[in-house]
């Protein structure tokens, strides 16, 4: 038998015979492609393709199947559940340089982007136009990897996730074949849902290079309101009965008090320390005041009051508060680096499964702040874990498996927005006994030599 | 090799061991599922099994596994593309008797309901307790029945099809195994997406016998509007107006001048005989007049006039003339029957596709009235077809093929909501020319054998 390096050594020179300049081994390109933005341990791909094209990432995929070689997807490196961390070696498909946005139909609301555009660079192009994409994660990831972890978000409350944003995508099997999934209608009963088998798997069932997507008018007119509240129980309660009246807000976070208190230290402000529910309102002039009014009711019955923020600059420092809320947290320690994780409950679970949640943290050594969508019943720890504190991460673990097993427990899933990755693959079998089973089948129908993100999502006997 | 009619008697004489009386081979019962609402052609199955149980179900595949025989499932034969139909016989799983609404989740807004509760059942059900389900097709089909061809309806617009309302599955396979996908968290990134991947599937893939829902909390207020346009195509104009304002209406409805007439002749009003448009507003009390307000004068300068229906009993009539509309077409000629389709467009290429397709109808012998949830740039066709006249039926199946071709080239689905069935299938390889083969992968997986409801959706060469 080759050994391993033989094996590879061909693999790379085959690759390169195809892609020539845009395969890399640097040093820099195979740490960069190494790791995500999750606490997993990094591990160095072989090789990294800068794809520019379908027939790039057709090519990778022949010579990869030929050598039994694993295929990674890799987009902005955003992840936070080691979703494109080469776990077992092999090629790091790099999709960030396929990023045309190809069509913006203004009439139909909806958009055709290659893979590898980013949020931020879709919104750029969407705005002069009076559009915009409601899915909103906070970081700022390739279209790609939102489909392939099934990303949301803020505004998921009100404008749904990537389940429902996405109308149709063009995918690369791991045979070569090229398929394209969807279309451009608003609804369709036309045969099996191909986009959403594939929105949410990966990487691991095909290679999504292009993405059609609904996208959304920019509202007459947008509000937002601060909320802080007595406690993190009265917080959910107002959470819920917004809800269930229906009051269709765009956005509605919650930052517990030791993450308000992590904010104010690295933004430098002065909030009150404790839990708030950060607010967006769009909508015609007279809807959006009705609204706020209607909120402001929920929340003063609950002991908060809601302070609106008037001015679009207001706005944009309440969000970009929301949205550093991780480099917050980092910076609460020296040297430290974060772990972010979800899961995600029915609402009427919510206050229950943060307050479980909440009090074993506060018995532990561990520091983690919280923050969440909690219009969806979807919330977020995110562990400081100082570096070497050996103890400290174990403790993490613990805290996080019992977390996740008291979602499931409560009708949750281990994860509303991450994706499985790693780190929730052994959690899958709890929480779908029987469709994981159904869920290998499918995966050994679309990827029957295993060569596409293996390791990851269903975990596989060694 | 033993005689079908042998083979027939022992899958008989075996399954009523398995479910005794809940088997029927009484002339009444064969003729009642031998056909739908569609103008296919009946033909009745050797037998029907009456379930009232998942063990039942998976008994009565145990069975035809054994036997080869086709397994479709029924739930209130109001299909319109002929999928309940045992084209190729075998056994009629009827699931109308598994009607329990198991859970209500208020706070949660879901509910989990067997796959034989109809949607009127439902909405009586939530009623009393300020809730209802959003998703409207017009008939009373049963929830696992709108599993089944991923339907929509009037609604579709402000809440989304089905694919957007199912949170979860119960389902029978092929094999006999229970398979439980999704949850009641409102969304998940955990695993391959199976909920979406089994609706729409037309019980091909597995039979449903479990439908976990979102629900909506009963609108503090509703408003309702006729407006009578001057021609269709600023019926069409002021329609996309609406939506690329993004007004939340909550239906937005078509007819075209020929069935109001034909309701006005059924229901005797005397409604203007030209194109109009039918709305409803759902929210808050101020939203709701602030959108009738947008959209009477978007409505006002394409040339029309928006006339609010200010009482219940107004909106009540005004969605029953709706609702009413196949059986209005149906009364234009005596013995007549009607063949409803269905195709959606991009709203953009809405206009072109009605009026070239009623350009068409009108050079015609054939009588066709058009409806449309035209929001979503979705209409039907219903044909009108006088018994026995070969003529008309061969002229109206030229018209329908070439508007399916039509909405095809113009980046439109060949069904928005009916689903393939028997009739559409010839077109779905034409909408997915790379699709199909992969869903024919994915039913060969699941359904190896091709015992369930065979002849449907994937075009098989017999």
């Amino acid at each position: 038998m080759p050994r391993a390096s033989e094996v590879t050594g061909e693999l790379i020179s085959e690759l390169a015979e195809r892609v020539g300049g845009r395969l890399s081994q640097s040093p820099s390109d195979l740490e960069g492609h190494s790791r995500d933005e999750s606490h997993h341990e990094a591990r160095a791909p072989w090789a990294v393709v800068r794809c520019q094209s379908v027939e790039d990432v057709q090519a990778v995929l022949e010579v990869c199947r030929r050598h039994l070689s694993p295929v990674i997807p890799f987009g902005a490196g955003t992840g936070l559940e080691g979703g494109a961390i080469p776990t077992r070696g092999g090629v790091s498909l790099d999709l960030s340089g396929m990023n045309r946005v190809l069509r913006v139909g203004q009439e139909d609301l909806d958009v055709t982007v290659e893979a590898g555009v980013t949020l931020s660079q879709l919104n750029s192009e969407l705005g002069p136009l009076g559009l915009f994409f409601p899915v909103d994660p906070g970081s700022d990831p390739t279209l790609g990897g939102m489909v392939a972890t099934r990303a949301s978000g803020t505004m998921a409350v009100r404008y749904g996730t990537m389940a429902s944003n996405v109308l149709g995508l063009k995918v690369v099997l791991a045979s070569g074949e090229v398929v394209t999934t969807g279309g451009r209608a608003r609804k369709s009963s036309a045969g099996y849902d191909l986009t959403h088998l594939f929105t949410g798997s990966e990487g691991t069932l095909g290679v999504v290079v292009e993405v059609t997507l609904r996208v959304q008018p920019l509202p007459e007119t947008v509000a937002a309101a601060v909320c802080p509240m007595p406690d993190l129980r009265s917080a959910v309660t107002a959470v819920i009965e917004v809800i269930q009246l229906g009051i269709p807000v765009a956005r509605i976070e919650l930052l517990d008090e030791v993450m308000v208190d992590a904010i104010n230290r690295y933004q430098g402000t002065d909030s009150p320390v404790t839990p708030t529910l950060l607010l967006e309102f769009h909508g015609a002039k007279g809807a959006v005041a009705e609204q706020v009014r209607e909120v402001a009711q929920v929340v003063g019955a609950r002991g908060g009051r809601l302070e609106e923020q008037a001015t679009p600059e207001e706005r944009s420092r309440l969000w970009e508060r929301r949205h550093h809320a991780l480099y917050a947290a980092k910076a609460l320690r020296p040297h430290a680096r974060t772990w972010s994780t979800d899961v995600c409950v029915p609402i009427s679970r919510l206050a229950d499964c943060l307050l479980e949640t909440k009090a074993e943290l506060e018995r532990s050594r561990v520091l983690a702040p919280i923050v969440g969508h909690v219009g969806d019943g979807n919330f977020h720890l995110s562990f400081v874990l100082e570096e070497g504190e050996v103890e400290q991460l174990k403790e993490a673990d613990e805290l996080h498996s019992r977390m996740v097993e008291r979602a499931l427990r409560m009708g949750g899933t281990c994860t509303g927005e991450h994706g499985v990755g790693i780190g929730k693959a052994p959690f899958l079998l709890h929480e779908h006994p029987t469709g994981v089973g159904l869920m290998r089948q499918l995966k050994a129908t679309l990827d029957p030599l295993g060569i596409l993100n293996p390791g990851k999502v269903l975990v596989v006997e060694e």
